[in-house]
């Protein structure tokens, strides 16, 4: 054996065990040849790798936004903490070579041979290890900008305040607002999906790790989708269907015209969209007592069936006009459909990638009759959304709602934040690389 | 249609779907037609559901002991806050009807008709829906029964306090712990396992809410399973192996000696087990900043082989006497595998079914150099372990690794309880039975 060969993409995770057993028979005859800790050469993540769980992590748009929904996220925010512009730069540079070997299945350093840490002066292990064995699982890893990377306390800390899209805008307050600010906002953000919760809780982990003194974590929130086969739509722990209306991810059209920034944007946002997170806390036991027909008539859809009330399945169109007997609308003035409909928005429409999350039980003394005492639980819904332009996407539909949706009496929103995704990243470049080198015409004067 | 037709096992959820649309087709000609809401007559769970992803709920042992390890678990505590034996037989009874249902896929109640709600006077949803059309997934329930179901503030208030078996002893404070009341003990525990985290919670839910008035939610957490396939032996978030030297689930002898329990235990415990469940949280960031030969002199074994230190593979034999050129002992004195191992406690043995858990991240301060602030994982390993008796299982194996074991560096006990799981339930029975009914021979007289 001649050392580690560290000029090819590093084995897969699942690939990478079969191996390691010749490695360590062979780690003796290596003590002290200590390899460097090389990362590829060839970018990580390109085509060639052959494994139908994998999602490409390079692309012209940034994955895990029109991608086929996984079954778990892990979501998490990050405050920078450093003043100066290339530690935000070289961090993204990390990230990003770190996103395209972990969506690859990989590792997130390059292998280190045995011989590094049979060696006398051992090394922090490069990668906590805990998703080795384990397959990509669809793994994506979607980056965003939050308002505090433009300016914060005044300050323009990385140049690039010019560069805030008008687009980024602070989120209003809306009626009902309970937002923590320990769960709420940030300077980056991370979405991690995986069909494996372990898969997408050791990527957000290694970024959080080598995000070094750079940045901090600011908040962090797991969620699961049900696993709904066969092309149905996915019930949320309301019980109900969600997503029935939403805009489908393989209408390229639509995902043009309502997710992705065109040349309305800033060049670095073309090709991005913009993601509204919310953590909506709902309250199950109140939920579970109410009446079948009144949590229908919150949704304005039947429970079992999914379709709108009036209709006959899930996929009927809804009819806003239509009215019973004595001239009352079917579906209610204040239901949650005909809010959320783009008919009731000027045609305004966002498209839903929402997770469910349950944080167990905590303790709620009711102030009100019979004054029950006692645990609730703290689960509900991980909303996310994607849009062009959140002005005229999520801040434009929920105004409305946060005021009059029925469903308001069992939903609180109590986290989240806006986050600009710049577009896809091409291999050679970086995470929102266009953002601080500008477009490729001046880059190299940078 | 002649009216709901419930004499037959319910459709399982998946198939109950496929059949709604003609349901709701023909629900106006059932208006008024109010069918009351039959349980079926036949044990739902029986044999003929033919399903490969439903685990049998009847048997000698309960399921979810011996099952293979699902993805998820959700893992809750009960007080029961009923003075009245008869309201905790009754709530057993509604338990083990629903957990039947549940495990073979049904909804927790028979399906009502769709002209039940269209009625005028409609009733609350039977159920909350949020598992229908998704597969049973292997859902297990399994019951297990705390020291204060005997006596609590010295009464003994359902009558069965001279039933408690002397195994299920108060645990020791163990060195070291944190264990915060709020997620500690419990009267009734129910540890849902399945494939989909939705269903598991959706379990768990329904059974909260059949508690009615007799039991309040004390504690509940989500755990997840990495999804290692292939027969390889996943790895925990410390990223090491977890479970090399678990004993075989397949191996009835080793289950017969080390989990259930057998003619030394009470009538009623015959074939059942103790579950020990141990909340533990586990410092990823502190671990992560350790070398990863110290981590492996922690555990004892390789981390990416999982071999035993100074061994080849994973599945090589700990040798315990081994000592390195110096005479020093290849495995520490305080490493975890040593301390945790059979030739270390007179051969004592327990069943491990670990979980990781990740309840997101909350702020820290410490207080010793460097004195950082910031968020830190509130992650770790929901243990959980069966064995005929806890005093010769976990109580004995754990007393010296809660002083010794040098992981206690990063692990920190939060919560959890020791739990009686009777044996398993016959169609017509119901869970702990035996407990408050005595015998079969004495059942008659009651």
């Amino acid at each position: 054996m001649s050392g580690p060969k560290d000029d090819k993409p590093g084995p897969s995770r699942r690939g990478f065990l079969a191996g390691a057993g010749g490695l360590v028979a062979g780690a003796g005859a290596m003590l002290g040849a200590r390899g460097a800790p090389a990362l590829a050469a060839t970018p990580p993540g390109s085509p060639g790798v052959v494994n139908a769980e994998i999602e490409p992590f390079w692309g012209s748009h940034q994955a895990g936004i029109v991608s086929p929904q996984q079954g778990h996220t892990y979501f998490a925010a990050f405050d920078l903490v450093t003043p100066k512009r290339e530690d935000v730069i070289a961090l993204l540079r990390r990230w990003t070579e770190a996103s395209a070997r972990m969506s690859a299945g990989q590792r997130v350093q390059a292998f280190k041979q045995d011989a590094d840490y049979a060696d006398a002066d051992p090394v922090e292990a490069a990668d906590s290890a805990e998703a080795m064995g384990l397959p990509a699982a669809r793994l994506t890893l979607t980056f965003g900008v939050g308002a505090g990377l433009f300016v914060k306390d005044g300050k323009d800390r990385y140049g690039v305040a010019a560069r805030r899209p008008e687009a980024l805008v602070d989120l209003p307050r809306f009626n009902g607002d309970q937002l923590a600010d320990a769960r709420t906002g940030g300077d980056l953000s991370v979405q991690a999906c995986a069909d494996d919760p372990q898969v997408a809780f050791h990527a957000v982990r290694q970024l959080a790790r080598l995000a070094d003194d750079a940045a901090r974590m600011r908040w962090a929130q797991t969620g699961f989708a049900a696993s709904a086969g066969g092309g149905e739509t996915p019930r949320n722990l309301m019980g109900f269907r969600d997503g029935t209306n939403n805009p489908s991810i393989r209408d390229a059209d639509a995902m043009g015209k309502i997710v992705w920034v065109g040349n309305e944007g800033p060049e670095w946002m073309r090709g991005g969209s913009y993601v509204v997170v919310r953590r909506i806390r709902i309250a199950l036991e109140h939920w579970d007592r109410m009446k079948l027909a009144f949590q229908e008539q919150t949704v304005g859809r039947r429970k079992y069936s999914g379709a709108p009330l009036g209709k006959e399945s899930e996929l009927d169109p809804l009819d806003l006009d239509a009215t019973d007997k004595d001239g009352n609308p079917v579906i209610a003035e204040n239901a949650h459909v005909r809010l959320a409909a783009a008919a009731s928005n000027e045609g305004a429409q966002i498209l839903r990638r929402p997770y469910s999350y349950n944080d167990g039980v905590n303790f709620t003394a009711e102030r009100w009759p019979p004054w029950r005492q006692g645990m609730e639980y703290d689960a509900g819904l991980l909303f996310i959304c994607y849009q062009s332009d959140p002005r005229s996407g999520f801040i434009k539909i929920f105004e409305k709602m946060a005021k009059f949706d029925m469903m308001n009496q069992f939903a609180t929103h109590t986290g989240g934040g806006l986050f600009a995704c710049p577009g896809g990243v091409a291999p050679g470049e970086f995470i929102a690389q266009r953002l601080f080198l500008g477009d490729s015409n001046d880059r190299a004067g940078l």
